[in-house]
């Protein structure tokens, strides 16, 4: 998945103070490779602000990524950011197009890791299919930041056939997840804990506005919401939904996908998955009568093969989430209240 | 300029890593009033983006703001966060719109300082006529970040006047300054290092966007190009002027408006006026049949009654920026080198 970018030679080998100046440093920076690897039409102007012709109902979301480590198994903060502000405006039923990007940097960072970081921002973008067409690059003192923050923030059209919104939703809808629960949240936890497994758990950090996008040009307004579950996982943004509509959400926990080696994690750490953080995952809520067509659909998509039908929408139980579980047994589900796993994106 | 808003009663004193879990406490940090602040019926949606109408030519731009402190004497962090991204919209000729805000905040900071820089945002976004539609709240360990930090990004349709673009700058162009030079940098400057003056030296940081829209309504294509002397200062963008269009700039000095008690500053600092930074300060170059009716109608805008023509564009020496000094000397004026200030915006 990595492109040959190699770094540039440069004539410093860590991020200082003076590359947030705006000025000279700012500049050699800048013109060492960062504008070479993302290179494009819009990009290349170099003013202040970027020039887009947008036309109708736009999208528009931001996103901070303060990811620790900024390397993990399966990806990086730079890949992350694109895609997880890729992944927002795909829930609001849009097509992404241009990002924003926007570094705080944290002076000693070794430019090799900006390096990796840029690299994993161009790849993430040429997947997606979007274009950076602007940024800012700021430096804080040692001690005052931690390696690399992101910021993206997106712009993109709506589909044309999209009608996402929480007031579509309806009772008999079903819930659609697009993939296992929990792998991001585990692979940043096993890097962080230092567990070992046969295989190493990776990311599922993935663009998810192509599988989005056919989903939208063949069911259109039979798509009611999307929600991507990062932070607070799966289970928080089913109670959402619930308190959102007025609604209930009936949840069966043997339907839930889940990869056997994240799920051992998650029980040796005292987690439930369905609040550990997922990345390339989103929930589609669907229309009762085009459930299963979407499914079948959804699992020929990219990062979508493990689809599943893990719930639907009930007027029994309004504004509460309830699991059936594995035995049979039903539970109310809340939203997270504390913090599960600090900086997971 | 401050608006009366009440903090609300809350049964947190100061921010936790579970205010960025996304999950229920996130969810009572943004009911305790941060929804109700930025209130409009765009973020009001609480969507993970939002929905905009644009068409035709939109400008979109992002800026993080690292500055420290985060209050100082004529601002703080939130209300510096609306103004620069509303004034970098302007730059590009644009009417800004709608801004996304997105919190990077270190765990410990207190509730009511975040309140404060809230206000902020909101003080500005009415004063510019912006609204905040769209946002993201993280949360890192004391001592991963540095109280707050701000990311905006906006974007608005470009006037139908405007044709900024720096391949329209010609020889003869005349260079205005829309204000006194320096004051926000020695503003943050004289906090830092604890100087004393006889009256408190106050930020510029003000929005610009009318000024520039007064401008363009009335004078079109002969407003050339537009650019805010932030980091870096004045000198760095008309060096940035000079080698972008391959024509020289003339600078006079002794046309150069700045306050007495900045300049004293900058002395005592040993520090040159025109690489201090700026915040309500822009630079327009305009036609030189034009400048002086430009200038006078500048001097009626708000916060550009110090106007003053300052230089100008020449085929004479291309690609550089010569000073003439108060007593006729002449000298090039580079790009900042170093970093004179760390941390101003």
């Amino acid at each position: 998945m990595q492109l040959q970018c190699p770094m540039p030679k440069l004539d410093f080998e860590v991020i200082t103070l003076g590359h947030g100046s705006g000025g000279l440093l700012t500049n050699r920076l800048l013109d060492s490779g960062v504008f070479e690897v993302l290179k494009n039409d819009i990009l290349d102007k170099r003013h202040d602000g970027a020039t887009l012709n947008l036309s109708g109902p736009t999208a528009f979301t931001t996103d901070s990524f303060v990811i620790s480590p900024i390397f993990f198994p399966g990806g990086n903060i730079g890949e992350l950011a694109v895609n997880g502000t890729v992944n927002d405006l795909a829930m609001c039923g849009a097509l992404p197009e241009y990002l924003s990007l926007s570094f705080i940097l944290e002076e000693g960072l070794p430019v090799k890791q900006f390096w990796e970081v840029l690299v994993g921002v161009k790849v993430a973008c040429e997947l997606a299919g979007v274009q950076v067409v602007t940024g800012d690059t700021k430096v804080v003192e040692k001690g005052k930041g931690d390696k690399v923050f992101i910021n993206t923030t997106g712009v993109g059209r709506l589909h044309p056939r999209a009608q996402i919104d929480v007031n579509r939703v309806q009772p008999g809808d079903q819930i659609i997840v697009s993939g296992q629960l929990a792998t991001h949240g585990m692979a940043i936890m096993s890097v962080r804990e230092g567990l070992e497994f046969e295989t190493t758990i990776e990311s599922d950090s993935c663009n998810l506005n192509h599988a989005v996008r056919a989903l939208l040009d063949a069911f259109g307004p039979d798509i009611h919401l999307l929600r991507d579950p990062t932070r607070g996982g799966v289970a928080t943004v089913l109670t959402e939904i619930a308190r959102d509509t007025g609604l209930g959400v009936n949840l069966q926990q043997r339907q839930l996908p889940i990869d056997p080696q994240v799920a051992g994690a998650c029980e040796m750490l005292g987690l439930d998955p369905l609040y550990v953080a997922n990345e390339g995952l989103f929930i589609a809520v669907v229309a009762a009568e085009k459930a299963d067509e979407a499914l079948a659909m959804m699992r020929e998509q990219p990062y979508c093969e493990n689809a599943a039908i893990i719930g639907e929408v009930t007027t029994d139980h309004p504004r509460k989430t309830v699991l059936t579980s594995s035995i049979g047994g039903k539970r109310v589900v809340n939203m997270l209240t504390g913090e599960q796993l600090p900086r997971i994106c």
